[in-house]
């Protein structure tokens, strides 16, 4: 696949921010959701923080502590018999997992979409019950003169989707929880499909099956339902064990154009490009056989939690496709790809999907 | 607690039925969903099957084929490596859980609520790609003068909770998927609360907590958002490792009352009451410190998965809540209780229900 990997890579790392919290420090800035907005490209970034501390025998989680409107820390001696330190990420605890930072979005902004100005403040901070672990992976969708911005909330109910929406990037008025439990990787389509608006998301079972694609549809962009399968994973694939959509779709004439990540039996995380019908979206029409993108240069093999490609937003300008992506769980970085190669890279689907 | 069980109990048991598949056998008739139909009590009884079969090497594990719209049995010798048949109820495969019976659902008749006539055919058998491993746990809810039966079901793609709806018990109308994977124990009420549609719903996460009730919102039954969280599990209680909604919503001066479920750490399941602010039923303002029913008599200790009273519908009529519940997913029971005794068993609630 012919991909160009902007030179400077990563555009943005974890040096470059200053921590909004005390006595915090920036571990990872990565997993964007991007906006052209009057003259300057947006990122809408996913920064973690995690508590300075420096005795290596503990472990720390912080949380959104509610009862006071502040940071709290849950600090846990490694070892500890029940519990399971083995991921960087987090913390298993015989009541749930437990995370070792805590994430929030701040926006960044740029004339030239290479070179960003970051804000000094949050424009999403956890604030309710279902953020008090953090705010993640967020996608923007415009429909009119509103931006649509759905995000992961994490706390110890689980993994929600919740909804915020703005029309100047300023002012954020949140709009719920739209996807219950677990639920992640949700796209919403820029405009309504046969009166109704629809968005990829990502549920996951408990005891069946692996995490796979799905299509819901709604009348207000906040209830969701008609849930129905998408697509799912592929047996000895790069995209084996879980995959979710990555970037808000594209409309193209031969159809919608989804960037998607897929991970294998390594956790390896790469990105790659389905084609769906313009108007039933629930149907698939071709699938990427080879991802478009893998972890190959040392920013995105080594990092918090290595090989991992992750863009949540990409924008389809003069026949390219300019992709924002977190790169290891650490920085962001830049890419840029033909449309004409994506499509070439395709190939034709058959099978169940959507019915 | 003063609990009328039917000293006749079970009221239906698997014997009772023949099995509806050719060389099946009917190992379960329980969870069943209830409503007042004309002159009649009806049930729409749960039923699973398994294929007969005598090798006891072997585990059979039924699902209906949608290729040639059959059904289909995946055979599987006991202590394979890497597969768990420890649960009757299902097989642990490195691909995820198979079932050992599946489940559809058939309509019982009863002038007097005791003796049931049980239709030959089922109501809702398995018929798409949602449905594979069976259809479980229906619940009843009348709006106006349609009936909404909402079920789950179940495949290798998860649990998902699906709608249909009837005029007449007899043409049953599939509404699609309502509730993403996995999702059990969704609980409709029976009329809008501030103009919109209200459900109880139990989600559950992978990784983070304990599955808890939750309540969403419609404006249509179809597409469900503005999700909640309601109550969770207490520690140490009956109720210390899940909950889910039983049976539909009973509208009260005082408030909703709903018969909810509750399981300990050794899977013992009893029922209990919750009681909901009737204009904001996100709110719980009190629950039953002890069950309303746990497992005493031999057919609720004994059975195909014992120690399980599971309630999905009960009748609200002359002061009695008149529960029919699932003894030890094997048979149909009847217990009556006066209401003025649940609401005396149940102790006002403080802290962050719905926030």
């Amino acid at each position: 696949m012919n991909i160009y990997r902007y030179p400077g890579n990563p555009i943005i790392e974890p040096k470059d921010i200053p921590p909004y919290l005390e006595d915090y420090e920036v571990i990872g800035v990565f997993n964007a959701g991007v906006m052209r907005y009057g003259d300057e490209i947006l990122l809408l970034l996913r920064i973690a923080e995690r508590p300075v501390h420096h005795d290596p025998k503990y472990s720390l989680s912080p949380f959104y502590d509610m009862a006071n409107g502040k940071m709290g820390v849950v600090r846990l001696e490694k070892g500890m018999p029940g519990y399971d330190f083995s991921d960087a990420r987090g913390i298993g605890t015989p009541d749930g997992s437990l995370l070792t930072s805590i994430s929030y979005l701040r926006i960044a902004r740029s004339k030239d979409g290479i070179h960003f100005k970051i804000d000094d403040r949050p424009a999403l901070f956890p604030e309710n019950r279902y953020e008090i672990y953090g705010i993640e992976d967020c996608r923007i969708t415009q429909i009119d003169d509103t931006y649509y911005i759905n995000y992961s909330a994490v706390s110890n109910l689980g993994i929600t989707t919740c909804l915020a929406s703005t029309k100047d990037f300023a002012y954020m008025q949140r709009e719920g929880v739209i996807f219950q439990p677990d639920s992640k990787n949700i796209a919403i389509f820029p405009q309504k499909i046969n009166g109704k608006y629809y968005a990829l998301h990502r549920p996951s079972s408990s005891s069946f099956g692996k995490p796979s694609m799905w299509i819901a549809e709604s009348p207000d962009l906040l209830c969701w339902g008609n849930h129905r399968y998408l697509m799912g994973c592929r047996d000895g694939c790069w995209d084996e064990t879980r995959i979710g959509a990555s970037c808000v779709p594209i409309k193209l004439e031969q159809g919608w154009l989804e960037l998607y990540h897929g991970a294998d039996r390594n956790n390896r995380y790469c990105l790659g490009a389905a084609l769906l019908d313009i108007d039933q979206p629930w149907r698939v029409i071709a699938r990427s056989t080879l991802p478009l993108m893998e972890p190959e240069t040392a920013y995105e093999k080594d990092g918090f939690f290595g090989n991992v490609i992750f863009s949540c937003g990409a924008l389809y300008e003069q026949g390219k496709v300019r992709i924002y992506y977190g790169a290891a769980d650490t920085s962001m970085c830049y890419a840029e790809v033909d449309m004409a190669e994506i499509m070439r890279g395709m190939k034709e689907c058959e099978g169940l999907s959507g019915k």
